[in-house]
């Protein structure tokens, strides 16, 4: 059993661009980031679009949909909001009536929340921090791995409490110039175990050594 | 005739570690950025040593060495100082008597020097920007490529100029925490050109679009 965090950058290292909103929540240009895995049947088949490439960086996004037996995620990846739910104009999500995952997703939040089945997707809310939703998502995981899908801020904390066994980053061509940015003063060492390029992204997997 | 910017960054964006001295120019664990091209035939030559390894990412670095007709650096990149020449303890630059490069260099700089010939490498200092050391190194170079060696300062300033027709940039997996970052606001689109992945680095050359 090991975790993995895995998310797309920026070549300037940023996960959003500037001036984030409800409307717009990866910021300006933020969504080009992404276009990679959206040309991808591995992306396209589970978010129930037809079609798309196969190939190796198919495969690899493949691999991890599989690999996943649970899967932990920040609030704002969630549902875009912080405060309490009652309040949130997202709070069934940004991820539909048949989320993406079919595994359970464990959900860094303030604030408490009974679990909320959608499709084959049960989301569970976890207020002690990211260390109890790791915990949370490793039994739940049963033979499988756990992915950190983000955002950046979950990632960093699980990062930071030692929680991740490996980086999964893709690097998409393009400097956004600002927004959110991946890493944020995290000292790590790592090792490349793997890496891919494909034409709109590059793919590197990085054990973490300390 | 194409100019390109080349630069080795950690996986979080730095191109030298934090807390820089004139004892150590690259910062706290800076100087392991670079530990993928001390292996190399193609680094260790130049620089006077003998051995090291074939393979793709020596070919890789050796394409960048004959490409280049000349080259355009930065003041630090030279020899780390900033103020007037006679103040700088490393005046005559970190390179030795014999610099690697072994065509023009062209130094910007604000404090007006006379050329220094070290070796095979004629050193120019440039005044007037980096605009200026590029159309000169333009000139200098014939039918050859002008590499935009560093720091980070000046292919920003080559980048933001639209002077910059190529990035090859090589990450180095680790975490630096903080340091000298080599993106700070520039916005560009890129396309992956050229991506190599070795066992202590990864390789991408983009061509800058926009």
């Amino acid at each position: 059993m090991s975790t993995w965090f895995e998310i797309t950058q920026s070549l300037d290292g940023f996960v959003a661009g500037p001036d984030p909103s409800l409307e717009d929540p990866l910021g300006k240009r933020g969504e080009d980031l992404h276009e990679w895995a959206f040309a991808l049947a591995s992306w396209r088949e589970p978010h129930g679009r037809d079609g798309g490439e196969a190939g190796p960086e198919n495969d690899l996004m493949q691999e991890s949909r599989s690999r996943a037996g649970a899967v932990v995620m920040g609030r704002s990846m969630f549902s875009g909001g912080s405060g309490p739910w009652e309040d949130d104009p997202r709070a069934s999500g940004w991820w539909g009536d048949e989320p993406p995952f079919g595994v359970p997703v464990f959900v860094v939040t303030h604030h408490e929340r009974e679990p909320l089945v959608l499709g084959a997707t049960r989301f569970e809310f976890v207020t002690g921090g990211v260390e109890e939703a790791v915990e949370r998502a490793v039994a739940a995981a049963g033979d499988r791995d756990v992915s950190i899908a983000g955002g950046a801020s979950v990632g960093r904390q699980a990062l930071a409490a030692g929680l991740v066994d490996e980086l999964l980053i893709h690097t998409a061509p393009m400097l956004l110039g600002g927004g959110t940015r991946l890493f944020d003063g995290e000292v790590a060492g790592l090792e490349i175990a793997e890496a891919l390029a494909g034409p709109r992204a590059t793919h590197v997997r990085y054990r973490v050594t300390r």
